[in-house]
């Protein structure tokens, strides 16, 4: 398996993603890399012991985290993001890696990749901790605005990953609503709740609410990119924030004879939201795998996107996804 | 002052919101209260201490929680929430307290009291902490879809809220969005920016996103009653069950000796994120001041519902927000 790495993206360049390649190239013996970006950054962190299983391919300059997806688009040419796709679009490689800009990487890996037939746009795909386990939220911020049809796309492509990639036997399925009840919600979403329950290949847990995200025992939530977005950012911005916070409250006064202890007695529930964990965001109906990481990643963080990307290359997703899609739209006809 | 209190609505009905009436009797040597709901079961939790500053005003029956809202309309008639609105809409009361079903709330409120001019329906406005203070996010499920015009008025409505119950000189006032470039976002939030940008009683911050929320130095926080839903209960659910995984991990094996330390520990950053110091999510845009209290409350948080309509009834808080959206349409015409 080779995967394409842009190492150039992310707020830490070279200086996080190339570690977090050669430990991926350490663990997964079958795995071989392009990394992608300027050779001279590249080269000071690479090791010498896998140099037969990497190569450099060379990029000149890097999307801004900033830029506009038009602007991006039009200076792409010859950045490490365009070119990590390149590789994958012209088969040399069999999925990508970028912790670059979300929008730039959505809109090239559809110009590049392509979608999937009859999908009209990737979702992004964040994969999240609950109380046992973790959990599959999509979109996360690729479509704004959905339609009943899109949302159901979103069910099934969220299922596939669940199987092929988060071993669940049957993922139960359920949609991000305002409330539990069938009559709640907007029409968009009551309309996909309909068309999600009359899949058959699909176990329907029907609506879930913000509050249960992290005590259900749901594998996929669906929602728009909007919606899904804002609840996968409160959930980072407050894990963190409640972090600080206990960081801050036992390191003054007398509080402070006990931080190492505190520290111990919470590594567990820390851990648990620990964003590093849970870093790689899958774009699911693309024709190849690509995956978004974190622009903050540390090298943990970034070898974590590295493993998403080898499990749904391994688990063949694109084509999963593929063959269920056609395979319920002729149940549908 | 006198309010309402529908004192059977919530989970545990009498048993905590008629001690927290007397609570509030307490405090405020200005008050009175109407208890609404069954006499009997009142009584029980009654102190004759105020005898001469409530009364109880008899409701036979209580909308259920799981009714929809045409149940709920259809079956209002004689019920707690119903007849403690028909005091307010009587003028026998200056505003009222519920814990009941929020949907039936808003739509009985809307029927019984009525919106100010030019308002459509009311938003729900929740208060959440910050780093140093807190904010108030709206629309919080009222609405779930709107346009720029309804966004514009929540700015104006929370500016008001912030300022006449927040005690905020100059509120800064964001929209929650996919990003915080000009550019982020669907049709709706970036005209509602435009509107919100031209409106020069309000110090607008532009666009924020999920992960700032807490961060932030911002007072209110504007998005469609969808998105505010989703964002006020994943931080509901994610702070509950971080509380009970820390409260687990240590009251295992040999940690189960340092719960008492720890717990001293961590009050401060538990209790900056107790949902019970922000209860009472206010329904801003009707006539007469209306106040929600979580549907869990218990005695301290039903208090803090009522500590909410207080303020909001000594701020007139509708004409406050009257007066300012008939400003912005004389200045705007």
């Amino acid at each position: 398996m080779r995967l394409a790495i842009d190492v150039m993206s992310g707020d830490f360049g070279p200086r996080t993603s190339v570690p977090a390649c050669m430990m991926a190239l350490e663990h997964f013996p079958f795995l071989t890399l392009d990394l992608v970006g300027d050779p001279q950054a590249i080269q000071a962190y690479t090791s010498s012991l896998y140099h037969h299983r990497f190569r450099i391919v060379s990029a000149a300059t890097t999307i801004t985290q900033s830029a506009s997806i038009g602007e991006a688009l039009r200076g792409a040419v010859g950045s490490s993001m365009r070119v990590a796709l390149e590789q994958v679009s012209s088969g040399l490689a069999d999925g990508a890696v970028s912790a670059g800009n979300t929008g730039a990487l959505v809109a090239l890996s559809c110009k590049l990749i392509g979608c999937l037939e009859g999908i009209k746009r990737p979702a992004i795909c964040a994969q999240l901790p609950r109380k046992d386990g973790c959990f599959f939220l999509l979109d996360c911020g690729a479509n704004l605005t959905v339609s009943a049809d899109q949302l159901h796309e979103f069910a099934v492509m969220g299922d596939a990953l669940a199987r092929g990639v988060g071993s669940v036997k049957t993922p139960r399925v359920a949609l991000l609503n305002v409330g539990s009840e069938e009559s709640k919600g907007n029409p968009v979403v009551r309309g996909a709740a309909d068309k999600i329950g009359a899949n058959k290949s699909i176990c329907f847990d029907g609506f879930i609410e913000g509050h249960e995200l992290f005590d259900s025992s749901v594998d996929v939530i669906v929602c728009d990119g909007f919606v899904g977005n804002v609840a996968l950012k409160t959930t980072e911005g407050l894990a963190l924030h409640l972090r600080d916070r206990v960081s801050m409250s036992v390191s003054r006064g007398w509080r402070r004879l006990f931080t190492p202890l505190t520290k111990l007695l919470l590594r567990k529930a820390v851990n648990w939201l620990n964003p590093r964990r849970y870093n790689g965001a899958s774009l699911l109906g693309l024709s190849k795998v690509v995956v978004k990481s974190h622009g903050s990643a540390n090298v943990e963080a970034f070898y974590a996107a590295i493993d998403c990307a080898i499990r749904e290359v391994n688990a063949k997703l694109p084509q999963q996804i593929e063959s269920q899609i056609s395979q319920h739209s002729t149940e549908a006809n």
